[in-house]
């Protein structure tokens, strides 16, 4: 029985990992929940899965966690030290990191800090900390296996060869709702038209991203983490996100990771890795689909490829900063403050008024993260 | 320096194998040769190789070969014996079995008993005696190390992992040249038509083999042999043969390897399993490709496939009469002495006549090959 942590349960891959660990229950149990301030979902789904341990974020909103826990002998804690104690409960043997954004760093690298097994899905953790994240994991011998759909199927296809033998990691793109606009037509979408992404149902942030090809210049740098600074990552954009990313190995053989979009096959992976369990969902029928398409990205027209690579490669704090400006800018596009056209361009503002330092420890991280808010905010109010 | 013997030196496959020898000759080393006739190319070959071994199949040709290897130090070996002691020779770490029909199916058989690791592209020896080749495979624990591109994938997606986990096999299907002719224009094709593959340059009789898609029929009953008479094999028509082949886990994940269509790809990987080495090809490049295509195969267009599939669900001898029916029907078709539309329907009357018996030593196999050959030229004999 392998014993699990979750780090924000009430979210898209909590929800989904929940699933996941119902449909197997001889396999896997829930030893510990954390969320940012949905009370009512985390209660029921302690109520459900009978947790040792739940914390909310939002500490404001903590007795009335309690209060809907009352009597069941559930351990109720709060706040960022609430979530870094379900991440390192002495328990669990492995957590799974399904935080939106950079709240999921400190308890996830306190997780890799405490030995377990982690169960990648927060991709701001290898941007903005990379270096210490596999440094961490490498010295306490902690597998990461991502839970990205992209990653998960790289390491699937990876699965196991020695990583001297990858060529170059072909990182699929759908290319997200805008991937057939023209510059012109970029300048005026709305914030309902970058909402609908075309294959996946995901969170809001998340969905600009991918409307903004951010997502994928995040994937390119959490890649580069988890399978090697050294390896090439070239981005394919694939519009019907069927094929969820390939590896081309020396020989020019090319292995690819294919399904239909479910994140409870990334998610069943991580968890029941290097076995499979079985998944009662629709099985890919790529007849009926008839046709898969593929073409080079435009790095012109989404310029947040360009500005994810060049923060890779300057590296050091840049990466961080290039994070929290995303976040900040995405969140203005969505607040109407500022248009679609300007999140990259506030992001490129805010990287060019850094001053890069070296990242030697998690504060050094939280210290870039801190700065690039309150300088993209003030980059927000005047463009406003 | 891994010590390779190549059945079918001259044929498509013995001539790839040794093209990846040559590009890696601190890895591999060639200690024997067998051919079925062409003696300038094996004479070639040896000066070029310096093999211990060589053996012509035709006996009435090998002193024109021991002519030309003279003062070499190459022995010269000559019909069936030959090819035996070059599957068998004790330097040999690997045999590379690609003699083309059942030629191949003794050798290829001595190999196993003689333990060595087996890189087979001769599928005719698994249709034709599957039961026998996996049986003594298992008992002197050889590897069976597929070379024909689909099997190598599903070996290469498989990796390792448990066959047990399997949910099905897809094997993909160019569809041939006439993948969308109407079964009115299949009245009417030509030999030259038959003969235009519109993706892999082949022997004559493989490309037949495609057209018919009696060739994927076949590979069903390879990959059945190779991957678990239980695993439920589905062909998938593909007419771009990139993705080579595909496993569905029970997680409903889907692995693919994919490549542009060279032989070398596949042989190497064989030869170097389960380690690769570099290949000087060119990559894959999807973007360019832009579009791969998706679609069932139509088994009333191409009975071949169903026909494979009754025989191997009949056992027995069925399979070997399946294979050497067609391969008197393919060659009748190529000497313009029956219709296109008639190589199914002879090999469906061979069938029919054929009382099956069980298959309990290779001999079992030979006798079954042996009636069906005479059977299937009397069919053709009244058909023309």
């Amino acid at each position: 029985m392998k014993k699990i942590s979750i780090l924000g349960s009430t979210g898209s891959i909590g929800v989904n990992t929940l699933d996941v660990i119902e449909r197997n229950p001889d396999r896997f149990q829930v030893v510990a929940l954390a969320a940012c301030s949905n009370v009512d979902v985390i209660a029921q789904q302690a109520r459900k899965f009978r947790p040792q341990v739940v914390s909310l974020f939002d500490t404001t909103k903590v007795d009335a966690l309690r209060e809907q826990l009352k009597g069941l002998g559930i351990e109720v804690l709060a706040g960022q030290e609430g979530s870094i104690q379900v991440a390192t409960l002495p328990q669990a043997d492995m957590v799974v990191s399904g935080m939106v954004g950079c709240a999921g760093l400190v308890p996830t690298f306190r997780a890799l800090k405490a030995g377990k097994a982690l169960a990648l899905a927060n991709k701001e953790t290898l941007v903005v900390a990379g270096k210490l994240m596999m440094e961490v994991a490498a010295k306490n011998g902690c597998p990461i296996i991502p839970v990205d759909s992209e990653h998960s199927a790289i390491f699937q296809a990876l699965n196991g060869e020695q990583s001297e033998r990858i060529k170059r990691i072909i990182l699929t793109a759908s290319g997200g709702p805008f991937r057939t606009f023209t510059s012109e037509q970029l300048e005026h979408v709305t914030r309902a038209q970058a909402l609908k992404h075309p294959n996946w149902d995901m969170g809001a942030k998340i969905t600009i991203d991918s409307a903004t090809m951010m997502n994928k210049g995040l994937e390119y740098i959490e890649a580069k983490w988890l399978f090697g600074l050294e390896t090439p990552v070239d981005i394919l954009v694939h519009a019907q996100s069927i094929i969820h990313s390939l590896i081309e190995f020396v020989d020019t053989s090319v292995m690819a990771q294919l399904g239909m979009p479910d994140m409870r096959v990334p998610i069943s992976y991580a968890l029941s890795y290097p076995d499979r369990i079985e998944c009662d969902l629709p099985s890919l029928n790529l007849a009926q689909m008839g046709t898969l398409t593929f073409e080079e990205p435009d790095f012109e027209r989404f310029p947040c490829l360009q500005l994810a690579h060049d923060a890779l490669d300057m590296g050091q704090t840049l990466p961080a900063v290039l994070n929290a400006a995303n976040e900040i800018a995405v969140q203005a596009f969505l607040d109407e403050l500022i248009p679609f056209k300007d999140i990259p361009e506030i992001i490129r503002m805010t990287l060019n008024h850094h001053t890069p330092s070296a990242v030697e420890e998690i504060e050094d991280v939280l210290e870039a993260d801190r700065w690039a808010r309150e300088e993209t905010r003030k980059l927000v109010t005047v463009a406003h």
